[in-house]
């Protein structure tokens, strides 16, 4: 039993909601005073008292309750009153708050959720948003690998009710380490007096409930597997992401980008039931900030006042030019953004992609370059056709190079490389273009820009 | 037996490749006066005048032979000098001799198929490109309806080494129609002596082999399956499409209209492995024809060639203000791209969708003229204020009416909406940007445009 005084003392931490000294406070306790304890408590206090917890005694603590016991405090772990409280935490205080649960516990919580309740209560499993451990069910089955093929069998058939996945049998040893999987047709063809561990052969393909749900659809599109089991961070098998769930998680990564390329904010809802006000707050905001980008073209062109106003007939190429380096600055742009987002493309390969992409952008220059050139040429005399042909080249030139750095760049600031959206690489490019055309132009035309 | 002067028309018209008369000539035999007759020809021939029977004639046939010949047919029927002719058939030509092929052989087929050979050899089958058809695999296992759980079982585990998916029975009737899908733990869980027709709650979901893969993709993030049943036109069982397999389909059908969205023709290699000429010729057409687009607003800005020289400051305002219209145009553009791609917005919604459009496009053209309001006035003064505010209004709200459309209007002539790239809606909502600022400018500043 804790003195009264610890208690007191304990009560007023979590009024306090001072989290590190409680931790402190807690560390020292054995399963067998931690578990009495934390029924003189309420609900809420209780769970928090409870994520206070280390991880092993957690597990003890767990393990100490009988049935009915672990039933209710998973219950209340995952009920709405619990969800409110954790959800409003500061992000310090969900940091302490929400570190990775036993194992014993996380894998029965899974269970003990119906699928509906699921998605929402995996923010209190602990780990990160968007991770793994947010996507994954408990419906598979598991044998140990010193049991006979026979003992298996019966087994996978006691689990089979609550296991949507039957295909792949998952093998681990005493303390749930995932050692192997075996393909459920592997057991059905082999003899009952052999030893499960003959059938493993030690290939398999895990996924670590912390890695980003994108590692999840990477793996499965060059496996094709229907499920990966999913183990916690001391390779304990906690649960299995399954391929129609990935392809939801896919699905929904690719319309981010998609939004994220026209510069739309992500939005949760379709477009057809997401509200007026949603589809208006998601958009202004790049179309604002491009609003000012764009300021700056505008301030370029203001530069050159003089030289457009006597050569009025440079402004006819104006849009044609400084679009031609935005139009291959988002190609550009678009091909980095989604090698990234399918894995053929890293970090380390700029100077690849770089190489790549200038030998490219400067045979599309040529290319476009060849096709005004005749059109000025015609209309504005060779002069002007000149410095048009000059201007495209170095135009689309630089607008690539823009639009393939940016992701690049912006993956190094920890930023999603998909905010290199179209209209952003666009409005970049026709400050440099404008620069460039006026330039080359006040240049070679002798006039004073 | 077939009279030698029959054979010897016969041996003409595979030599004239007149397909529609071999297929009136043949129509009339019986299987057993086919299958010695295609003996007698060559292995080429023999494919050909196969491929030109009627469908129950094929199937037969194909029945007729014994096992060896039907595996040799088989073999002859995907080999790679079979794919060879039938991949250089003329588009008519293949319209003719790619007719569905029966059940059986379907069946048969995919079955003879390694995993590796399918994707190439499916085009095969008879089923048009990007279809359900294409993407089947033949790892399912299959009970009658009549048969006892016991029954059952034993023949599950009698095809269970060859079926990649276990967790979903298929129950067909005795000529393979496609009758329910019960889960294997149903069956692991009811009494021997029951009827599996007793397990069906005849509530499934199913797809044609002609239905197009995106409709596997939309069941699949619907449904929560593994795996889907495939019918063919008769609804008869032919194969499954797995999530793993739809997941593969949904990411390139993704990135394909995330190239389109920037005006990239689809690549099938990814951007790292693909050959620099592949990346230039997948970019420059694109930009080529918005290069001539792009001359319309430079048109457009030469029409009002007197106006600039007098209000040069108007020229200031002029990339922000159709880079505005371009940007607003294509957020909507990829919205309305998006919602038809995951089946919430369809054809029939274009007067809602527009609806919807408008009230946000005029609310986001209110806060962008607010902003650009002040600086045009602190820059230029109150009527080159009022002339750009009242452009941006009318050009953000024109740009999205055009982004939000053409998408409906591509879909209408039967082309892929997905074309309505960022850079396309920019550079056609920047032709209606330059008319209507100047020719708002020209009307409210008095001077002739």
């Amino acid at each position: 039993m804790i003195p009264q005084k610890d208690l007191d003392q304990i009560q007023d931490l979590v009024l306090a909601r001072n989290w590190p000294e409680l931790r402190k406070k807690l560390a020292p306790l054995a399963a067998d005073e931690v578990a009495p304890m934390l029924l003189q408590f309420g609900k809420a206090e209780r769970v928090l008292l409870y994520r206070c917890l280390g991880r092993q005694q957690a597990a003890d603590t767990f393990s100490f309750f009988d049935d009915d016991l672990q039933h209710q405090l998973l219950s209340e772990l995952t009920d709405q009153e619990t969800r409110d409280i954790l959800t409003n935490l500061s992000p310090d205080d969900r940091t302490d708050l929400l570190e990775e649960l036993p194992a014993p516990v996380t894998q029965r919580l899974l269970t003990f959720l119906s699928p509906e309740d699921r998605r929402e209560a995996l923010m209190l499993l602990g780990y990160p948003e968007d991770s793994v451990g947010r996507l994954m069910s408990p419906d598979f089955a598991t044998v140990r690998a010193e049991m006979t093929v026979g003992e298996a069998m019966a087994e996978i058939r006691r689990q089979a009710p609550d296991s949507e996945t039957l295909n792949m049998i998952y093998i681990t040893d005493d303390d749930g380490h995932l050692l192997d999987d075996v393909p459920l047709r592997r057991f059905i063809a082999t003899d009952e007096k052999v030893k499960v561990r003959d059938l493993m052969d030690g290939y398999y393909s895990s996924l670590s409930a912390f890695a980003p749900q994108e590692e999840a659809v990477q793996l499965m599109k060059q496996k094709d597997f229907f499920a990966l089991p999913v183990t916690d961070s001391s390779g304990v098998l906690i649960g299995v992401v399954t391929a129609d769930d990935v392809l939801d998680v896919a699905l929904e990564e690719d319309t981010e980008d998609i939004y994220k390329g026209s510069g739309i904010a992500p939005m949760e809802s379709s477009y057809m039931r997401a509200p007026l006000y949603q589809l208006y707050g998601r958009r202004i905001s790049w179309l604002i900030i491009l609003v000012f980008v764009n300021i700056f073209s505008g301030a370029g062109i203001a530069h050159f006042e003089e030289l457009i106003e006597s050569v009025v007939a440079l402004v006819f190429f104006l849009p044609l030019l400084i679009d031609s380096g935005g139009n291959a600055g988002s190609q550009a742009a678009t091909l980095v953004i989604r090698g990234m987002a399918l894995g053929d493309v890293t970090a380390a390969d700029y100077i690849r992609v770089a190489w790549r992409e200038i030998r490219v952008a400067i045979v599309l220059g040529l290319s476009m370059a060849l096709a005004v050139f005749l059109l000025a040429w015609w209309r504005s005399g060779i002069a002007v056709a000149q410095v048009v042909a000059l201007s495209m080249i170095a135009i689309v030139a630089f607008g690539s190079f823009i639009g393939m750095s940016l992701p690049f760049v912006l993956r190094k600031w920890n930023m999603d490389p998909a905010a290199a959206s179209a209209p952003l690489v666009t409005s970049i490019a026709d400050i440099t273009g404008v620069l460039m055309y006026l330039g080359i132009a006040s240049t070679l035309l002798g006039e004073v820009g």
